[in-house]
């Protein structure tokens, strides 16, 4: 997040929080760094803070682990922070917005709930899990044309998708690891609320089934997904195609900075995507999508990839917070 | 295979044959050996003859690149060889069994066919593709028990399914490359064939859809594969786990020295099968089946590990020749 | 260790302790197995024991962490029981053997001094670090032969070195770790205690300068060293290839179970020792050393490989069990 | 070199060459393109030309495979193009330049030499082998200061060093692979010649040894070297590095837009460079060092990485280019 901040034009780091365990330490002893660029040099000596809300900033982007989230941003929205976060706690809160700025961003209604609820002007938004963004793009743009019944997916994700340590490098080489924790219950309800809408203070979610099987396997960045659709209605693999590549979205006036145009990167070449060869593609951003074609079991079967820590997470929650900030909910 | 015929209770190697290169010199110096044993020692000095059917031998195992199988096989046959093929060339023709001992031992009554065709005691028998055969197994019994309607399968191929060299290291290494050359349609038609019945001097294919989407991902042997199916008649997970469970075959009073026993390995950990824990169990002849667990698309879904130049190769086509031997069909 | 000792001839597990945490727990419960053998049925089930010097058995194979080895093993042999170890926190005591039964069975001599010390029947011997013991049986052979003056290495070794969950699958992918702690101190030191002389009640080093390189790379098991020597008579590339071949240890009439015939294989292609290939010759108990070579800056160069948590752990362990129970000093 | 050369201050592409079999098509269909960046827009449709010497442009790029590399490129300098190689096939010819620019400018003096003998304006410049180029910057900064007697080099080498497709995913995986074909040679040849001085139309030789070990590591890019020197002059090792922080080149002030500033990168962490965090720095085209410790062999031991593909091969080529560009010995 640090890494995709730095020379932001619109946001610059006021502060940094951690546990308890590093604050008081300056950033560059406190953190584990382990990219391929240094850590700017403006951020290695500011001292971390405790994470309590006293923090100076205008919002707070939060990248905490899921076992302090919950609590420590309740804390902060109802002390008056906006609070951007990537953690996993508040997803599906039923008045916290799933927020991908260039599918759901009416459901920044539901801030107004929330304010009431903490009796504060802070609230929380949340972008989805990082194998669930790279799938609900594409099907965004399919459900919309032709609705969508069923979604069976199959994901071979990246290593960092694990976090820091995260999978032993003994338990990754030569081998995958089937069944990620949580992650199959989260790609198979995420997508619902993220389809669905904000009506009536409550979010009702899209009515698809979705079936997940997930797997860990020995690639550094990239999630990639094996995914099949049923539709509603008839369409050739040609129309599935043309409703992505024809995809347009209410922010693309924006011109919010961390918006890839396009979203989506229709490839051609049956054997891509691949992730080596295209998880940084518009810098990281764009959902990259295979060629379609005819499904004996489904109707249309597709492989996706995103790249886990850009669009998957960090990127998420700073495009998350650009929406926010263009709209004037934060700043 | 002559790494799983070293030892044979049965069988012994009596001639080596490969192309015109490689005809004339010392096994040793032709063959690029690259297993973790060492070539036996027997072997090692052999001079590799040329492949034309003047081979001493009582039958020939065939593991020819399918550039050269088609027409050399048929010579073989043609000229009075029992031909045992791991290749690809005949697997779909019209009188020729796919065999999986296991599974379709009466699909044997098409070489009385062949044997008419050919005009001399020879014939052909092959066995699958190293991906069709994990999946088909454990179909085999759910067919059996509920009859498949159908079947969603996504791989995860290991870099010996390719050959060698096969895959370059710089595709492999941090990345999965999708879309399999030929892979896909050889799973979605191949199981139909072993599946069905051989009937009135042809083979009638078991009635289902099959779709599949495949990868090689950076493992060095194992096929691992993610399943989902759809019955023809209601069944818990639990009646889908036991048909596997107790999946019995005609072939398992003949004590064939290469069957595995229990031909599936129930697994009920939902993180297994790996490939790396997982593909040597029962020296590679059977097939690891994760656990059984309902899928909101189709009706269940699981994994399936197995070991591709084993179970998938090699070890398929000597378990077939043993079924033969026993059924007094070549020796 | 457990999977080393199914089926041993001779030893047989009567207890098994661990941390407090795991104590009252299964095997089965308490362990994180990652081999790709099941836990042998008798061991999963056994009741896992703290770890105090109440256990029921002739003598104590340890493989605890260094953070608590030291005066854990201590306890022990003051309390009377042999103690095997595998840990580091010995292996430098002044009446410790750092054993390898083919070099040095000799320094057993020091047993007698430390049951001086302890007060009691009880001893503590250790096997060298898992780098150390691949480089010290051929220098061995060449030091006897020739004198050594001065060793060169560079390892690159894997993985499972690092124990589990050890190194981290982000650092491990696509990269390689330098100078890993602490080992390469242990590289320059070990040797000299185990080439040196137990004489008047302490062990008199061998006199040779080392300089060690250490790496982790990307294989799961088998420590590969690249190795430089100069000697201290002259001697041609053969007689120093010849010194390896011809080498015997006082320990070969003794037919310990675990001991490899012979403890050296030379290889003559370049292009080996591989990790892959020749990890798991001789059940993983030789060390494999590739051709020897001129070396433009020392005299000679070759390489090494062992495989790390056999020869270089759990098999030196209980090989050095294997000794002392030959000699009667357990059992 | 292509993507190296998008958007180049000084240098454009005017045609392309290669073997027969690709002559004729456009090069987005001839070439095997693996970068994660795409192929550029002008270059995918330009047509490739035969690889004569009716090219029309001011210089020529070689990167030909080192079969045909050396007569191509005689003729194309008896033509008169200057040629600009990145092959091996004249590197030690007694009047061609191995240059490396920080380096040994004054190299440069052997093209008169050249065109004498090729009777025309055209000549040859290389750039050394991917592993030399790392190791010998260093050494050069070294030896100024010091004087070499003895450097011993292990490299663990990245898979692209092998060009495509190169090393087989199943030699790599879970495996190191010794002993690069010629590599060795080229390691301990090299750098004598490039360190050694342009005097009295020839080439006269660094004195001093060095002893290379080969490795190719799973690794995409970057060479790591563990080196280790004898100094002809007493220096620590803060000396050592210091006369590496203040290399200054003849070079600096003419500054060629792919020379990096500084030409070595001074790591202070023992467990730095690594391939994957260190190897695109300064854009591939810095040597990043690691700290200078004692060496109980020789004096000092250092580790050393560069990127392969690019610093060790069309980065160096172009870096050539530019030297001679502004030197206006092309263009």
């Amino acid at each position: 997040m640090i890494q995709l901040l730095e020379g932001h034009p619109w946001f610059e780091i006021s502060s940094l929080a951690a546990s308890d365990n590093s604050a008081g330490k300056a950033y560059g002893d406190a953190a584990h760094w382990q990219l391929d660029t240094p850590i700017p040099q403006a951020i290695r000596g500011m001292v971390v803070e405790q994470c309590r809300p006293t923090l100076e900033c205008d919002f707070v982007l939060s990248g905490l682990p899921s076992s302090i989230a919950g609590p420590t941003e309740t804390e902060f929205a109802s002390a008056g922070y906006p609070v951007i976060s990537n953690a996993g706690s508040h997803r599906m809160d039923p008045d916290v917005p799933l927020l991908i700025p260039e599918l759901n961003p009416e459901h920044l209604g539901a801030i107004e709930t929330q304010r009431k609820r903490f009796g504060s002007k802070g609230f929380i938004v949340t972008n989805p899990n990082c194998s669930t963004i790279g799938l609900v793009i594409p099907l965004a743009a399919i459900h919309r044309a032709f609705g969508l019944e069923a979604v069976h997916v199959v994901t071979m994700q990246a290593l960092s998708g694990a976090g820091y340590p995260g999978v032993a490098s003994m338990d990754a080489i030569d081998n995958v690891l089937p069944a990620i924790g949580g992650e199959e219950e989260k790609l198979e309800t995420e997508p619902l609320k993220i389809l669905g809408e904000w009506k009536d203070e409550t979010f009702e979610k899209a009515e698809m089934r979705i079936s997940a099987l997930t797997h860990r396997v020995n690639v550094r960045d990239g999630h990639l997904e094996a995914c099949s659709v049923k539709l509603r209605t008839e369409a050739s693999a040609e129309d599935v195609r043309n409703s992505m590549a024809g995809f347009t979205s209410p922010i693309d006036e924006l011109d919010l900075p961390s918006a890839p145009r396009p979203v989506m990167i229709l490839e051609t070449d049956v054997q891509r995507p691949q992730p080596r060869l295209d998880r940084d593609r518009a810098k990281g951003m764009a959902v990259v999508v295979g060629p379609v074609a005819a499904c004996a079991v489904l109707d249309f079967k597709f492989r996706i990839l995103s790249h886990n820590t850009i669009r998957g997470a960090a990127g998420a929650a700073i495009l998350n917070a650009e929406l926010l900030c263009s709209k004037e909910l934060i700043g």
